[in-house]
């Protein structure tokens, strides 16, 4: 059974290092678990959509609630799919420095990513508006 | 919760120098308090749609409907959105002078603008043909 | 509120030099009353719509079904619009000569035009194919 | 055909008497017609709904557009229906004066009976919720 | 035209006979004015629904936004209706006390009123199943 | 934001005392995080629906998917909704050993309670048929 | 594949005699061909809904259309179902002259059976409500 | 009222003289009575689309019904039309020899016209994709 | 995964006697693999409905395919459902004789039972009819 | 009665050079039974779609399912249809080589074929995504 899910975060203790060996753990455990998804990071802020096996996201989605890297996590939509919107990336990366701000006023209340006022349906749209607009980097993959 | 907003009122002692004044303190507080929107000004009569946060629409349409500036303050539409449709103005402003008069016909009884007589859907409609069709002012933007 | 408003009638004492005088007096009239259309003579029968406010169009329908140069008045479509569909012609007149004849056997059980075996439904796909195949005369406007 | 046509008119030098025989001729016309409706008079307000064939109703609504007992005739509503919601009455009278005012409030700005600002949507569920609660006078039928 | 209004605000220097006084004087005018509507106040927040005419609702509103009574005032819903729901009450008065405190918690995060927090669905919802369970006074009308 | 999340878990060293002191402390927490729901406990196996604001439920998901007490967490369902279906219960707990093992069946493959092999819409639905035929227990509420 | 069709015709040298050992035969043949069905005769006027497999009833068709009881025989309605909805009768007639004519000119212009002008799906509620409301007579059956 | 009919048969009788004799004689009374439509002869076996006026359409089917170059008659589809979707030809013949023999495959259990298994939705299907790939012949038209 | 499989076939050498220790067996397997479902044995044609997981369902379906109690199977309907109608046996068995033959022949063209003729949607229907009317016997059960 | 039928199987001692001949054999068969649709074959797991007449297809079915070469034979889809999908191979091949693996991924839980997991939609799905991406082999067709 295939599902989406997607969450926010607060980043606790993240640098730019730390972050790009996340990143790359990332891509080497979802290529082996069959997720696939997006992960947006702005001003601490993490958001990310998880798309894969229903006990597999489940998983992951658990050690995320559960790493000290993440603060405040919060569901933002989880949904049993027919297919998968974000197949391409095994953890793709949205460069929000490359997006035009109007994107996020689209969505949101203020020109800035916060996920915590977005709702699940918002959030989606969101993502597929950032994989066509903006630039997801995937180094090393 | 971000919410569309359309209503009318007539112009009250407005002159353009005026006018201009008020597109330029309202392009400042909008951009603050993440508004977006277009205004209509023709024979004394304003149309104005706002999007933005719940909150911050209100306010500003309390502020208006209580301002010196406007008489006959009636509420055109109002819904919650998923997204702004027009997201890419702190505050547009429609010269209906390069307006094809028929786009005003289309919708209206006569071909003048007399938002009283508008029902909300197609307040929209006017709104988005508006956009598509006669040159949105910034000045100062 | 918007209406639009397709009758037929059977005319009265009409040649060609009244049917003139006819389309010039209604276009005057039409413009300042707001009102829009598309008007068909055809063998002795016309058919036409009418777009404008309630209060206009019923005045102007009363008007036509009192008029000595219109017999059998029968309404085919009455309907609440949100937008004219014939906004472009304060009264266009189709010229069936040029209309190829398929046109008419589309939605006639004859090749000819008797909008008195005409549905509602019917009668309104047929102006809309006229405004597309057919050339719509408006001399003097 | 079958349709519903629905209209709205002020009462011109009409008076009880003038009134009973208007109501008397035309049950007798509509049951040779195959007519049928309901028939709303309140301060000097006629809104009548008539229901039948497509030729006869409009030869009907023709002739009433043209009486000198009625002015302003506006129509509210017309479309072809498959059966009848009026079969009941050759002509019934809905005697107001019985009427909850709510029930006028409830589709009207006011409670008073003011058919020229009501929809036709909502004078079809006037007229339909009048016939379940008003009393419906047939006198010499 | 037919409108429904509901919004919120909190309570500015208002006490049991400030309240009452208020009531008395709403229903006066709302029933000379055809809105028709309910009241929740509880813990300093009001929530109100208004049905009426656009014109008439829309001036009532701008009044309530201006007034010293209320704060933060933030409209919840406003549609245009083609009949009203709360047609019974001038203004109906909801006795929240009166309440099952799961009425409140099946709409809302916690068991109290804060409309702060609802949105336009869930407060039509809401006023729904407060006019069912709840008592509604209606002292003097 | 009103959400219903569903999950299942395998549980880890629980026995019917500790049971009782994890759904007592459920109860007064939830109570206060006005969170409302229903559990079901069977041959190992725990599958727990919850309502209440998303911030409160993520953060009571997250606790347990980090709990020792709950092993193989898996997310069946979670959505947005308007309102709760599960009002009725801080946290009530479903006695399957008074159910027609007919229910189970009709949403499974086997008459036991297997919520691994579940979809997301069979869990809400056999939630509903257990509330509605088993016997709810809510020991010290 | 089963089929349902309504037929109209005149009888052509038809009286009662006649007429009874038409249906004598043809409740026979129904019988063994899996017909179903319902006939109205009145005023020289057939209509005849037939339910079976698509051969047997496109055959009794075609020789009703040959007859010399039958002239101008028109097809009303034809369709395929998926269950039948006049089973009960090898061939019902049903017995105009106990009919409330109101049944007649719901579906008609005119309080006479006059299938001629009836659409195929008004033809179906008709004999829906006939055999409601009518007797039904089915001697010798 | 516009229907459109699709019956199968059997020739009877027919060799390439005959049927263009009735071809052409067909083309005649088609146009004059208003009827359009197209037919497929195979391997002894007509399949035909008739579209026009409903009493038209119901004395020619009837014709054929009785006409001895037709055996086994058989209703394929019967429905009232609003417009006509085989409008171009008195009556067209399509020439399956020129066919890719998938298109019969497309809709049937075979590679050969074999109507008698062909729904009445699936019958429509054919001849219109006959229409776009076959060549339809009209000689003498 | 939950499906429902109805298939039919000829009975090929069976009696009394074996058709009650088939029907013994098939209970005690059904328990066993989750299977419910009703069995119509009729005139040496058997129509059975199956529900379960995909997975036993396609192999008990498989092993009667084979079996030499069985000829001319043939899948009527099969669909993955989420949650079962005939959960009440493990496999019951209709007695047709005690049915109304107005039942069969509302699904079929004869008022015998020929699920070779049975569309899948009216072959569901049917079963249901038949559990509400038949009786079903579960001797053993 | 056209039917499109999926399955999933594990090969049993099936070399390259046995499926070949299986290949030709079936290409045979099925182009006499009026048979279309395509073969995955990928590490020793067959998916097939078969479109045909009911009988054919379930007969074809029924003869995989008792085949050595097949073992744990599950149905996935199985529907009536009014038009083939996989009309223009007797039976193809999909070379899943040369299958960009994101294909697989987009509605599997992993980036392999395992029909065993899929639903009957997303097969239905992936077959027709393979169409359009994969090579299909036709030797000898």
């Amino acid at each position: 059974m295939l599902v989406r899910l997607i969450y926010a975060s607060r980043a606790s203790g993240i640098d730019g290092e730390k972050l790009s060996a996340i990143m790359k753990a990332s891509r080497t455990h979802n290529a082996a678990a069959g997720i696939t998804g997006v992960l947006v990071f702005s001003d601490g802020i993490f958001m990310q959509v998880l798309e894969g096996g229903r006990d597999e996201v489940s998983a992951l989605y658990n050690r995320i609630a559960q790493s000290r890297s993440h603060r405040d996590v919060v569901l933002l939509d989880y949904e049993e799919i027919s297919e998968r919107r974000f197949a391409g990336w095994s953890m793709g990366q949205a460069n929000l420095s490359r997006l035009n701000p109007g994107v996020l006023l689209k969505y949101s209340e203020r020109a800035v990513l916060d996920p915590y006022k977005l709702g699940g349906q918002a959030a989606v749209a969101l993502f597929e508006e950032l994989v066509q607009t903006a630039v997801i980097a995937c180094p090393g993959q």
